[in-house]
């Protein structure tokens, strides 16, 4: 059985302590509900990094969704991919007909600024956060490929840019390359404008068998992969092998390549993320991944549009919910539901997540998935 | 398909801080792998509740099994017996061969007295911690059914002298009803002897589709409920309604009824439960629960003995943990592996967890599995 996606929705992105879990979650499952037609489902898969034990259970029982299965998944920034694969396999092996998959996080509530390292592990001890080790990255790259910090920049520009469309994005803007590269830096190469912001928010989507209604979009695969993200005897940067891996058995799965593809939503946490991310999918050869962004390939427009959201940069990252909001983007593109940042002719479309570095070197995640109309 | 149990293993259970999470981890997953006989598996759920994002990815590459999809699963105390649903559901779709199932929990790390209410919900704003919600649940059970102090106190004798035969229990003691009533009191009418205690542990059970090894053990049925626990218009105590429920589910799935089982590992946190707990699986009507304890029904030699490794009581309650503990219990008596303990005949047996009360009112689950040779 192929599963589909019903329905998605969202809650707004953004610094929102004033909004609790369940007010974001009602946000965004309410809506999923609605555009699948739907009022009750058979089981859900809740994404959460931070919150409370029990959180899932807590949360949709206040919507009335008592009673059934809920599975807390956790997997760091790729937990809310995680549990839409999880829910979308469940569907697919026939468990259930109708299923909630849930990201919710309040990021507002554990920090202020980047998430703290874990102090007992290499990481930890090293001093690094993730800004610093997505900046040791882009050094890398700057070293091996002649990757400029305009290149970088050039990622910043284009998310922000698309998230002029995006209403629900934390941020937006029509920035020069000049304005980002002048941003307050953060951990050099990357300034303010090219690290993705603090955020709350919750996205759902309702996956379920095949129905007869055209609207539903399709999951031709969803892969988890775990894996070691930093090892100092790999060729490549953080996290480029295991996002390598994971889409190659995506797209294996869905018997498809990386030309076929419309529209991609990256992990962009930071820009150089983007640029990796893009390569390992396969749209562009090892090093070549900032031609992408200045050709405008991965435009709005372009041949294979990256980000039409915003990305991490501009809807921003509430952690645990982050992967339902790139599902939750990719299905309103194949929808053609996307308003003033619609991608033309979108039929197939792809979500990477990639998740860990607070945890050690191997407490990491990353999952790919393909849809299509 | 029927998943079967290949192998299950287990560290010691007790406050051993010094001892990590990797390391716990690596003596049940050795132990698990070395009986089911396979050194590798395809995929992983990990329940834990309150160890750092990314656990499960970095635990199991530490122990070489890299790259493979791993899911944390969080499910309050039941986050143990959840994992294994998850992965014997992942079997019996079809989607993996050989999966492992891991609860883990350094509770030594997090607390040194009972888990702390969130502040943020109906029992922490009352200062009710689970001992607190527990002792409600039997002064209500003392005026609703006659139910003694020596009556509690049974099910702790019970419990800490079948630990007498389980070297791997954080307590054991042949104790009488005096000397447990005459233990601290901790919230009456439940005295220390009557509440478990926290501990340090990990558990792990491999899970694959059938072959044909005459010890695996048969997986009927796994089933994961969520729900209200604590309902003031309930006319019953803390978790009667959702065991009830969910226990009917997993006897429905398994084609069988609670008289077909021979042995059972009970959720027994506060002498209490077990108590409520064998009433609402079916051993007993409400509010007898306590005669299955006075007759011996429940003893081992008896008809349908009840945590025969001393459960949580006197086993110990490391709270990721504790439902893979029980699914290693009931796979070993059904082999016939349990020594001093071992429970003669032992062909169907079940296991009952539950989980929740630290997050509101509505965030907690249960799990009952039945297994049989």
């Amino acid at each position: 059985m192929t599963a589909v996606v019903y329905g998605v929705g969202t809650s707004l992105f953004g610094k929102q302590p004033e909004r609790s879990l369940a007010m974001l979650t009602a946000d965004a499952v309410l809506e999923a509900l609605a555009q699948a037609g739907i009022s009750e489902v058979e089981a859900a898969y809740v994404g959460n990094v931070f919150g409370p034990p029990g959180l899932g259970q807590s949360l949709l029982s206040g919507l009335g969704l008592a009673g059934i299965p809920v599975l807390n998944v956790e997997n760091t920034c790729a937990s809310g991919t995680t549990a839409f694969a999880e829910a979308v396999h469940a569907v697919n092996a026939g468990r259930y007909e109708r299923v909630l998959a849930l990201g919710v996080e309040q990021m507002t509530a554990v920090t202020a600024g980047a998430i703290e390292p874990d102090a007992n592990d290499a990481e930890g001890k090293s001093g690094l956060a993730l800004p610093s080790i997505y900046a040791m990255a882009a050094s890398r790259y700057m070293a091996c490929y002649g990757l400029t910090v305009e290149d970088l920049a050039g990622v910043s520009v284009k998310n922000h840019r698309n998230a002029l469309g995006n209403p629900r994005a934390q941020y937006r803007g029509d920035y020069t390359i000049a304005q980002v590269l002048s941003s307050r830096m953060i951990s050099d190469p990357l300034t303010l404008l090219q690290c993705c912001p603090i955020s709350d928010g919750a996205a759902a989507a309702v996956i379920g068998a095949p129905r007869n209604i055209p609207t539903d979009i399709r999951v031709l695969s969803a892969v988890v992969r775990s894996g070691r993200l930093w090892d100092s005897r790999s060729a490549h940067v953080w996290g480029y092998e295991l996002i390598r891996d994971t889409a190659r058995d995506a797209f294996e799965a869905a018997a498809l390549g990386p030309a076929d593809v419309d529209v991609l939503e990256v992990h962009d946490a930071f820009t150089i993320a983007e640029l990796v991310g893009t390569e390992a999918i396969g749209l562009a050869p090892l090093g070549e991944g900032a031609k992408l962004v200045s050709s405008g390939h991965t435009a709005i427009g372009g041949a294979q549009p990256v980000n039409p959201s915003g990305g991490l940069l501009s809807r921003g990252h509430p952690v645990g919910c982050t992967g339902l909001a790139q599902v939750a983007e990719i299905v309103w593109q194949l929808r053609g539901e996307a308003m003033q940042r619609q991608v033309t002719n979108a039929r197939i479309g792809l979500v990477e997540t990639l998740g860990g570095g607070t945890s050690g070197l191997d407490g990491n995640g990353c999952v790919v998935a393909v849809l299509s109309t």
